[in-house]
């Protein structure tokens, strides 16, 4: 994964609600569907207390449009009656980046 | 944490050497520390397979600072040597945002 900056990041911070009720299946499948999106570069998630999932993104369309397909607006809504307790969105455009590997 | 947009975002994906070798005690005295810090907004973080931290800041002039400030120098340099077997910092504009709470 890299990209030239400036490219885009959406921040999805949230609180699950208690016990699973289809979350991780469909959490997989949207992991699945986004990466067959056109404009998809990537996403790196991990939860303890809150979960941080970030995807990262060409260009804001590309953003849009997965906001607006049609399986993930099932899951959306979905995420809103059954998994989520709050959750966060933010659209970044990113400016600058660097990296350290051993 | 309700700023206005835009302001600034660090995304800090990491992953860890083995062994805690005193990480956990500077990762502590490192949030407090930022948190002291002039324009710093709010941090939030989780490690799974991978740590992402993102810290919310109010200009790119307070993420410099923070990033040169003395005490962080020396954690940062204890990152490269002891702590991390990667990481990638990514420096963001918060464009948009939107929130769901139950």
């Amino acid at each position: 994964m890299k990209p030239t900056t400036p490219y885009y990041a959406v921040i999805f911070t949230s609180k699950r609600t208690e016990g699973d009720s289809g979350y991780n299946k469909m959490a997989t499948q949207m992991m699945h569907l986004a990466q067959q999106q056109k404009g998809f570069i990537g996403v790196e998630s991990a939860r303890e207390k809150i979960g941080i999932t970030v995807s990262y993104w060409e260009s804001l369309v590309a953003i849009q449009n997965w906001k607006a397909n049609t399986a993930h607006l099932v899951a959306q809504e979905k995420g809103k009656t059954n998994w989520y307790a709050s959750y966060h969105v933010r659209i970044c455009k990113v400016e600058r980046e660097y990296q350290f590997e051993l």
